[in-house]
């Protein structure tokens, strides 16, 4: 099953990649622009059919090691689709 | 309108981080997971209400400034909500 795991900065952390991309957006002439947040999207397939027993491994993988969740917050897709 | 673009490595583009988080996953224990890629999620609000216009200012910082076009894919999509 693919999983795509989604790690964002959570509401209030500071995000200076977010920062330097909204600045060099403006710097570069795109206006009307901003709120910009980076995080990280991570891809990985997961080898069982069961969506329960995917979703119970994401979340493991997600707290124990993919995410910080002290300043981070993650959701994930499941894709069935070969 | 809310705008999540993806940008991932391209396939066959070494991805480091990817190789890392596989290995350090199997050393934890989380068999059956393979295929990591990680990319970035860009999430930012553009001040319009046209989706074709949207569509087009991102499609614009993308190529200008967001990826890297030689290595990297983007995706995004597009949310109304407020």
């Amino acid at each position: 099953m693919k999983v795509r795991v989604f790690v964002t900065p959570k509401k209030g952390v500071l995000d200076p990649q977010g920062v330097v991309i909204e600045t060099g957006l403006r710097q570069l002439g795109f206006a009307g622009a901003d709120q910009v947040r980076v995080g990280k999207v991570i891809d990985l397939v997961v080898h069982t059919d069961d969506r329960d027993d995917a979703s119970a491994r994401v979340h493991a993988m997600c707290k124990t090691f993919l995410t910080n969740p002290v300043i981070e917050d993650y959701t994930f897709t499941l894709d069935e689709a070969p």
